[in-house]
């Protein structure tokens, strides 16, 4: 029975909820260890990457600290770092990229069925991928890599209709970078763009267990400006199944950007203007990308886990034909063993293969050369749970 | 009853004083929360500033986590560092931006009156504008923002005279950058001057209690040094009036620096020097600073508290009649609401209103635009006592 | 008695053994100090160096935290990192300078005698110096300072043949930083070297207590390769002595370096060629780094301590005899008061002399001087255990 792996493996979602504690003593001591979380998230591993530049090594995938803790039944909060990211802050929103969590919950009316979370806080995205503990997600799709924002600056009102329904309202900037940060970093032309005055995204998103909790659903839509009077679209449908030694999600997403500042489709649209005259570096504009991602686990005997997870992910740019549908392909696929010695601890010993590539058609595809890349990786996490 | 806020919202006198607890049974768990505070301030807000190229952005506007304890009835630590800064070390004292408090303190000698502090830790400056918890003050005037060293290296040497009065001398680098990084990153001219050998300041500081602790004083004289035979004093005179429901501090304060590394002056002066043939940008020589600063904070129904700041500062230089007295004026304004739900916890929502100007006088004015600025913000703090 | 220095000041070696507490009652808080340690490493002192350019400061020497503990009877973990550095990642191991330790040892096999630890964790390198708690270690060899790989990433193996003896196999990262970065760093070129496919290195490492845990050993050797088909090897021989108010170490080390990318011997080199028409500066190849450092400290009367250290360091070049047989000397000699007040907490005030000097010989001596170093130094330290 793999038990163990709920309470830990799903991440952002749970604080969501109202806490699990509601007979809190203020201050008694001996609920300490109910009322407060330290938690160290490690995974480490010797990785074997293909490629001619390289370099086979021993990482620190992933390495970070969390404290959060029930204060009152009505107030919660959440602190969550990265041991290995500069905590210099961004230009934005004052917080660093270290940082993924430095909020508070506050719960409220009739049964406290509302809550308001505010600060640094998660994308109330519809993706079990993201949502899944880093602890425990080993590769990722550029989707939740490189095109969301994940981590933001954000006010959050969530709504729970009855145990197994939530709706959630999060009110968040766009980027946790300035336009001007974001635009010397690449060394774009700006195109004639301004910063938007309300640098502002909204996100809608219902979370819900159908089936007796067998089956989750996290579907989410976005509204957000970067750019004045430029406005993006985004679609997230997250469907998780969790059954006593099977879990698997299923994530479909849609995003059309006005303005590509995620830089994954516009660098090879640059190589392939790159010859004509006059010509100088911009970010794509209506741009769409497509994500479907699918992981499935399973406890085929007792501490042993097969883990298998797959991807295709699409940039199109419809205005220009000659660009044109799926001018970027994206595709990752992976394949795992996990051994769980422990039964009361999150601690795995892992070995994966991972095998990813990106491909170049249409116009596009003369001038830029697919990309492919080989991983073997063996090595070990734990999602300690300190006190 | 506002005595929640008084435990948490002075900040840095607070860890002067003899430990609330003076039976340590040691190594007693039952005494852990009486040992040991696990703080973690945070401060988020929506703020709509004014301004062409300003941008409206969810801000974390505070983040910073805190551990301090007595481990014996003579001897205490304090960690406090922000989540928001790089933890780079700085060129002089080995220690960053980000640590606000590394230190001990042990007390000793008869009644242990005498207590020694070594390590990073708050300037002993008579500023209660400084001294309050930054959790809860939401602008600050340049002289604690930019002119002031707030968090430094130091060895302070205490007294309690009485249980209300408190003498201490602080020993202290001037600057926690050496001479040729901070001329480094502003790219002056040194105009002959050369890093002193001891870079050293001194404060020496009074702390009162007065009128059954009704009135507190925060009265400090500080000397040091910069740059080789050139010395600085500065004066700083802090009154706070604690009532029920009302609490109010009233800072003056008046700086000669010979040098002015902090860098508020010079620059309008540089402006107006440029079109000087062969004029390099230096640091003005012999400037004078002087800020009065005013808050006042009133419970005026229960949970709901009003907040009003004012300042003014000015920036001279008599040496050159040209430039002159208050060549430079900064002023600011701020109204604030505060609700706070919680009795017992230190959260509030609040919303607040910001002017800020700063206008250039006599010859410096012909070539410096007066600035202005006007900030709208909403938003949440919350002290968290964790532990 | 000295008792109370034993505990923390052994940093490294302390936590390859098998766990001090056995009867572990999972989960109960009665139990929590003896699971959990919380610990804070503070240094500050008041540092006169001497030379022109320059000078004195108060610094924070040390700051580190600790949280290190015994999950269960079989597991563990352990993290530590500095105040005072950045956390951006390294190229090579995505883990950041300011990380000493994030990683977990997992004991297995019959009575318990094999360990494997995985993640950032320190060298198995028979050096004393370096396995000496950083909070109680003024000064350093170039050996540890500069030449070791200290923290890395690795893989380490234990076995403990007895009680009193252990033996470690460790795989590692030979640099944290990949080939280009550190190359990219120096300037310098590559001299047609290219990158190590499998940058790794292996510890064989034994650890001793004989005579009844009076002489402690840690020896050690070590082969390893940063560019390819070069290969390094580094023999350490580290020797303790600890006696009930007295304690002692020798340890003697000898490397030889097919690429001198600690680059500790190359600018003295680089410096001498640089006349040479068309030469670019490059690490030189096949140098021979020799270390011998003594550390004393005795208890003279109770809670007083006297300190003394001193070591001589070599490198040498035989290929070419012009440069030769200690072409560079490095030596230095520290003499310390310490004052323990408290006998339960390792808290010292501390006063010491140090005298560095780089010494250049042969062909590099004419066009390389002497550098020497003379530096006061008085402050306090303090192995803060705060849970």
């Amino acid at each position: 029975q793999n038990t163990g792996i709920e309470k830990s493996s799903t991440d952002s979602t749970s604080s969501n909820k109202t806490p699990t504690i509601q007979g809190i003593s203020d201050g008694s001591l001996s609920g300490l260890s109910e009322r407060i979380d330290v938690n160290f998230l490690l995974r480490s591993s010797v990785d074997f990457p293909s490629g001619a530049s390289n370099q086979a090594s021993v990482n620190l995938n992933e390495a970070r600290m969390e404290l959060r803790g029930d204060v009152t039944p009505d107030l919660s909060f959440r602190i969550r770092y990265r041991l290995n990211r500069s905590f210099a802050q961004n230009s934005l929103d004052n917080a660093p990229g270290a940082v993924d969590h430095a909020n508070l919950t506050y719960r409220f009316g009739t049964g406290k069925k509302w809550h308001l979370t505010a600060g640094k806080q998660s994308a109330s995205v519809g993706s079990w991928e993201f949502d899944k503990n880093p602890t425990f997600e080993y590769q990722y799709t550029e989707y939740v890599n490189r095109q969301l924002n994940l981590f933001l600056l954000a006010m959050k009102l969530g709504y729970d209709v009855t145990e197994n329904h939530t709706f959630q309202l999060q009110l968040h900037n766009t980027s946790n970078s300035n336009f001007n940060t974001i635009y010397n970093t690449t060394g774009y032309n700006t195109d004639g763009l301004r910063p938007s005055k309300t640098p502002f995204g909204l996100y809608v998103a219902w979370l819900g267990n159908l089936l007796d909790e067998k089956w989750q659903t996290f579907y989410s839509y976005n509204i957000s400006q970067f750019a004045r009077g430029k406005t993006d679209h985004a679609v997230s449908i997250g469907n998780q199944v969790v059954l006593d030694r099977f879990k698997a999600y299923l994530d479909l997403q849609s995003t059309n950007m006005s303005v590509d500042y995620p830089n994954i489709g516009s660098p090879a649209v640059n190589t392939f203007m790159a010859p004509t005259p006059g010509f100088t570096p911009v970010f794509l504009q209506d741009i769409n990308y497509k994500t479907a991602v699918l992981r499935v686990d399973y406890e085929f005997i007792p501490k042993w886990f097969v883990t298998a997870k797959g991807f295709y992910e699409t940039a199109s740019h419809r205005k220009d034909s000659e660009i044109g549908d799926n001018f970027r392909e994206h595709t990752g696929l992976l394949a795992g063993l996990e051994y769980k010695p422990i039964a009361s601890q999150e601690m795995r010993l892992f070995s994966y293969y991972y095998y990813n590539t990106s491909q170049y058609n249409n116009a596009v595809g003369v001038s830029n050369p697919n990309q492919k890349l080989h991983l073997f990786s063996v090595g070990v996490l734990y999602f300690v749970n300190a006190l």
